[in-house]
């Protein structure tokens, strides 16, 4: 086994730093030469596009289309609405001139003082501000709406902590961005878009989560209400993996975006916005991988299968390429991405090593003998067990595998959750049980103030109130104040 | 017929107006706030990811995989190619803060001039110098190579003058960017991806293209030899369509990336780069469309048919309806995109219009009589021939009249280019006949001074020294000096 595999920290000894290696060592991603910029590599993208094509299908399914609006942003347009240049301009990328010239003193190229801009943009932190004050010109009735936009597109954030698809400060994401002519039409939206994001979490990255509503303090800057889902990490800490806001008329107030309703009335009209970004390759890698590297559900895993030939001889592999190129036909007709892997310049024990390394879900071996007997060697990556199966009706037997594979994973993502959710009903209990990580359960006043006085003495932020939670209410564990029902507080990513 | 449709300019009036106002009127993209970039409208942006999907599968289907490079580019990076520099750092966004605060006299935001940036960074106009940057970590050996790497990404260069597609401030594109170890296969790949480019536009875009070689004053900064695909639009104008440049070991050079060749030497990696944008539109637009709309290929149509009720009473319309499901589920069980459009709030003529404008291949009107009759009118959007033929079987006749379609655009825009390409053997004759507009084939003696004179006097630039043209030498029709061969020499956008 090459020594760079083996090298990866193990999740108990360092999760943070196992993180950060995996990342690297599985090809994902790197830093740049740009400070909080990654690189995506050929493999990490390859996951990437495989989320983004089965959100797109579901967004176009629900109605949307996609359309493309402009990088930069007029530093003014920020201004317009009050919340939102709170929550954003303090961490932006601020183009101010669009020309360099040749250092007069020879020393490569420097900005020309000439070509100085007369008001400042913005790279897009997020894109709101410029799409309403499109959508200003695009709606005048009642019959232009619903607009159901999406955008798939990058996004700067001048973030000071930066970790490879956590937190970077360019990153790629979709964000959709819809209009509607009554508030009842818009709160359905966002709360559709937040169920399609958790079907794709759990039945694509088979990551179970949590949908609830953010607490105030955790809101989406211009939003009345933002929905989340929340995640559970190996390591007990929450990693939010996509929001939908209910903006209310906030922006349409800020760009002047009236509509004659039917009753002939002139009205502001109503939005939403949601979003996942590459973040959600953080929660796929955190959520399933171990020691050995990468473990990835079949519904999104570049590779499905890798078929590696065993052989002394180029006799041996002559007879092995014979055997699996039907074999290869037969997995593709099924709709199976597979692999064959008969390089001959790594041995068999790297090859093993480097596919449990990227999370390949099945690993197929075939040998001399295996000809002989009519057999192969199948190992799963989620379990790592190994058997041998007769070679007669191993895609058949592998397609169901891949789908037990997806279900258990997500299984296991689900038990461990659960495992590591608590209740606490005092302070003191809480205090004690979020050293130990997970999810707690606790009532609150459903003040600002107790949340941030938690936060500053436990570092524990409310991630949800949660949809589906028991709805029975209780005293707030840290004021005793009457509490509605109890709320999930973590630390998180 | 709404009034807005029937104002469309027509071509022979102002080709260059008709252009514009097709862009708006079709719903393909507008002007934004932000000056020199335009929204890409949902209409406008379906065509777009047709195209996109289908050039994907090509570049995937010749060995490529996509990556994601960062958006900016340290200052420092493009003085680093000395042509490279002289070709983009003069168009630059620039940013050089990383902040914005309250505005002290209270009037919205203003640049923090605490958040400095030390070193600024670029929008990139073109990722060659971050890209090889970050390959000298990826090459040690000719093991690692080739390295073919492509990016789907927005890109900005200043521009003065912008159209929409054709030339705007920012830009959506793909950037190939490979790595070779030997100069041959780097050539190869230059060209290869150069063919995938002419096939694309030719059985998809239905545009005829010319293959050829740039002349050096038309090169891409940083190259030693830049191939590109010409197409013609109607005005006689030529549109460079997709280029595709060997870049020898420049940025190798530049960026310090060596590799051990197979005779154990160091040695500098070979490279290429080649590109496609959103100008795409422009060509498909321009190449195909007439005075009353759009006309798309039917491959790129993001919709191919649609079906319009025409009806008097709601039971006419319930029966329609009834006939029509059947007819929408087997078009898409054939893979072709339908659109039924019983949509009560706009009459029929209103939808003809409409749907022509927007370029829709081929029309269905079924109506109260037609249903008795057991018929069908279709319209067909090239030619506007329209044809009353039995519903039974029409699913069949339409698939293969798109066919015919896609391949009577083509060849009608190839018959125009013929027509309008021409020779001359005189400075005077090539003067009198560049007024007409069109490819003129001249001999031209190989000099930056004279191709420079000639762009002076005529507004001509040499488009390519075509691959698969005439290889008679003869005389410069300006010098009398020896030419190897016609050259291409046409106005441009």
């Amino acid at each position: 086994m090459a020594k760079e595999l083996k090298d990866l920290t193990k999740r108990a000894e360092n999760y943070s730093q196992w993180y950060n290696e995996l990342v690297v060592k599985a090809d994902l991603a790197e830093q740049s030469a740009v400070r909080g910029c990654m690189v995506i590599k050929p493999y990490g993208y390859a996951i990437w596009e495989k989320m983004q094509q089965q959100l797109d299908r579901m967004f176009k399914e629900t109605g949307h289309v996609n359309a493309y609006f402009p990088l930069l942003i007029p530093k003014s347009f920020l201004s317009k609405e009050a919340d939102h240049v709170e929550g954003f301009a303090k961490e932006c990328a601020v183009v101010t001139h669009y020309r360099l010239k040749n250092d007069p003193e020879g020393r490569g190229v420097v900005v020309d003082p000439e070509a100085k801009l007369e008001e400042e943009l913005i790279i897009r932190p997020t894109s709101e501000t410029i799409i309403w004050n499109t959508y200003r010109n695009w709606i005048k009735s009642y019959r232009d709406l619903p607009i159901l936009c999406n955008q798939w597109a990058n996004v700067f954030r001048w973030e000071m902590r930066t970790r490879m698809f956590l937190r970077t400060a360019e990153f790629l994401w979709q964000e959709g961005h819809t209009a509607h002519a009554t508030k009842e039409e818009a709160m359905e939206e966002a709360v559709k878009m937040l169920n399609v994001y958790a079907d794709f979490a759990e039945r694509y990255m088979a990551v179970p989560v949590i949908k609830g509503v953010k607490s105030a303090n955790e809101r989406f800057a211009g939003a009345l209400e933002t929905y989340t889902i929340e995640a559970m990490m190996q390591d007990g800490k929450a990693l939010q993996s996509g929001t939908s806001h209910f903006l209310g008329q906030n922006f349409a107030k800020a760009f002047d975006v009236k509509f004659i309703n039917r009753n002939n009335e002139l009205e502001y009209v109503w939005a939403t916005s949601w979003g996942v970004s590459t973040r959600l390759m953080g929660a796929l890698i955190m959520t399933h991988s171990d020691d050995n590297g990468l473990v990835l559900p079949p519904h999104l895993a570049p590779i499905q299968v890798v078929i590696i030939p065993i052989y002394k001889s180029a006799e041996q592999l002559d007879e092995i390429n014979r055997r699996v190129a039907p074999m290869v036909e037969k997995f593709r007709n099924m709709g199976i991405s597979v692999k064959y892997d008969n390089a001959d310049n790594k041995r068999p024990g790297f090859k093993f090593a480097d596919y449990e390394l990227k999370g390949v879900p099945v690993r197929l071996a075939l040998g001399a003998r295996d000809l002989e007997n009519g057999t192969i060697e199948l190992m799963r990556r989620d379990t790592l067990e190994k058997e041998t199966l007769p070679i007669e009706g191993i895609e058949e037997h592998v397609k169901a595998l891949l789908e037990e594979i997806q279900t258990n994973i997500y299984r296991k993502a689900l038990a461990l959750r659960e495992s590591k959710t608590t209740t606490a009903d005092t302070y003191e209990e809480f205090k004690e049980k979020i050293e130990q990580g997970g999810f707690i359960l606790a009532h609150w006043d459903g003040t600002p103030e107790t949340e941030e006085k938690i936060k500053e003495e436990t570092k524990a932020t409310i991630r949800c109130i949660p949809l589906d939670g028991d709805k029975t209410p209780g005293k707030c564990m840290v004021t005793g104040r009457p509490s509605a029902q109890r709320v999930i507080f973590a630390r998180n990513y």
